[in-house]
């Protein structure tokens, strides 16, 4: 359609900036990029659905935001530096006000990770957006969900569980007495971590390096730290080293890192599945050799990063959760696993 | 989705076959490829949604067959070779019926065309697939649509027009009368011209050497070439010579390469848009220096591909449709341009 070339122009040609001499953006059939010598490419894609993956009254800005966020924080998890990005979007109308919105968040994140829109498609349809980011990591450097071994420690980084408290706020009013222990300012920070999402670049580069494994938490902290073991049994299996050992995760519930407001909210309600299970928090999981830790953790802190060590990897198969380190009890209910254990 | 990984695993792990050492697919949060050495790498995005880019009623087969192919068609107007494949697949609910046919389309047209599928995303959504297609080519030797120069001949690969006049079957049961100059196997070659687009992908390897610029024929070839014309342009305009001249195109109808069915189409109703104004074809439109067109005509047909002359690139402003590169006058209205002048 020769509306899609206007739309390209106007909003999207500003955001190409940034290529080298030999380099094609957008324009042609296709981009055209020069690959870092002895780097690997790395690729990653994600898709976002009006009302699946956001509500569909999120503000423009946040959903270009975040459809580019997520796939930065998937090439942040594979360790690599970012590269570019393609976009593939579709939308129900030419509306003005909302493309420049979204042009404007796709501005935002596009300059501050400094990876230049290459290109892409513009189609009439139900809203949806599809970003393809791509990356760079040192020849066989990558790093890998099957990296884990025994007595790895397991982490994170910042805090997880705000953006699923913020979809509850997103997706519904609450009763005033269930919000009632948080205040305007917790609430907003919540909506927050949902729509603006802070992909770990910083950190995934750290990890390439002083890390074993690793993965973005889209799905929440136990789901997809479920992949990292099944990725990691799958290389021992191949390496025949499966029959020796299994491997498994404990997690320890009172090391979770958890903002104000999830403390407060806990108290309250005693969710303990916000930060276990709840998506979206878009903060990276993985696991470090014990003799890498206080490295990693120092180097970390020194980009302005915390991370914060959540469990163990073990050789018995299944993800347990027990109250800390030192318990022998796995906690079996999350609703019998009181705020009183901070 | 904890769904997404069942359905990933089932029907698209096995198109990741023939990724090298080192080389990693499907299954961590993102792929790992090699690039090979002095290539640069070209990345092209299609999206095709439900209802706008195929009709609902497409089998499934045909549906993926058709987003792999409109994007190698789109790595072939760059004259690259193709490398692998991304697919982020957004479908209603989870039928295996039409996963298992997608499935089989899209290994169709994966092994034929030797790219692996190497990762991607399903969401829940409204039917859309958004294909991103990854292709090698020579360090500085990609094809680009601002090639073109004045007299470069004009070409198109195959017949047009085709898939134009497969749209209007499917879209809509035709009077007999108007469809009596065809018969079912007419019918039946333009719906699958429609439906499976082959992309002219060692053409486009032979361009790479031999063309000027090139664009593939996916909104009719007046607009695609138009794309050829403003990109040349910006070209010449970049380099100061657009003083000089300002190029432009002779197209020539008697000149359109036309299947049987088309020569048949057009002769009862004169409808001269279907090759000029269809899209869909994915045949590639391009321009080639005078001197180089025998050589590259001769390649072309060693590989099985029929070439054919429709124009010339001008030092004047526009496109021009003359009857034939004798012609003096310009044919100012199609309709009036009867099948006589054959």
């Amino acid at each position: 359609m020769s509306q899609e070339f206007t739309l390209i122009d106007q909003y999207f040609l500003p955001l190409s900036d940034g290529l080298m001499p030999g380099e094609v953006g957008i324009g042609d059939d296709g981009a055209v990029m020069t690959p870092p010598v002895n780097h690997q490419l790395v690729i990653v894609t994600d898709t976002l659905v009006a009302g699946v993956h956001f509500p569909i009254d999120t503000v423009p800005e946040d959903i270009a935001w975040k459809s580019v966020a997520v796939n930065l924080s998937d090439l942040a998890a594979m360790g690599a530096k970012p590269g570019f990005i393609s976009l593939a979007l579709t939308l129900p109308e030419n509306e003005q006000a909302w493309l420049r919105g979204f042009a404007k968040g796709l501005a935002d994140i596009c300059r501050q990770y400094q990876v230049p829109l290459i290109g892409g498609d513009t189609t009439k349809g139900p809203l949806a957006i599809t970003v393809t980011a791509h990356g760079w990591v040192e020849q066989g450097a990558a790093l890998l969900r099957s990296g884990a071994q025994v007595d790895d420690i397991i982490a994170v980084s910042g805090v997880i569980g705000d953006a699923g408290l913020g979809l509850k706020f997103a997706l519904q009013p609450l009763f005033k007495s269930e919000q009632a222990c948080l205040n305007s300012h917790d609430i907003q920070y919540c909506l927050n971590a949902l729509n603006r999402p802070v992909p770990q670049v910083a950190l995934g580069r750290l990890l390439q390096i002083h890390g074993a494994s690793a993965i973005d938490i889209s799905d929440g902290l136990l789901a997809d730290f479920t992949h990292i073991l099944e990725q990691s049994n799958k290389r021992l299996d191949r390496q025949g080293l499966l029959g020796k050992a299994v491997l498994g995760a404990e997690i320890y519930l009172e090391h979770l890192p958890l903002s104000p407001a999830m403390q407060k909210w806990i108290k309250q309600t005693n969710e303990w599945s916000l930060p276990l299970s709840a998506g979206d928090d878009y903060q990276l999981c993985f696991t470090v050799r014990p003799e890498n830790w206080l490295t990693l953790k120092a180097l970390a802190k020194m980009q302005g990063v915390e991370i914060t060590q959540v469990g163990r990897v073990t050789n018995q198969a299944g993800v347990l959760v027990k109250a800390n380190a030192d318990s022998s009890d796995v906690v079996k209910s999350l609703s019998e696993f009181g705020y009183q254990h901070f």
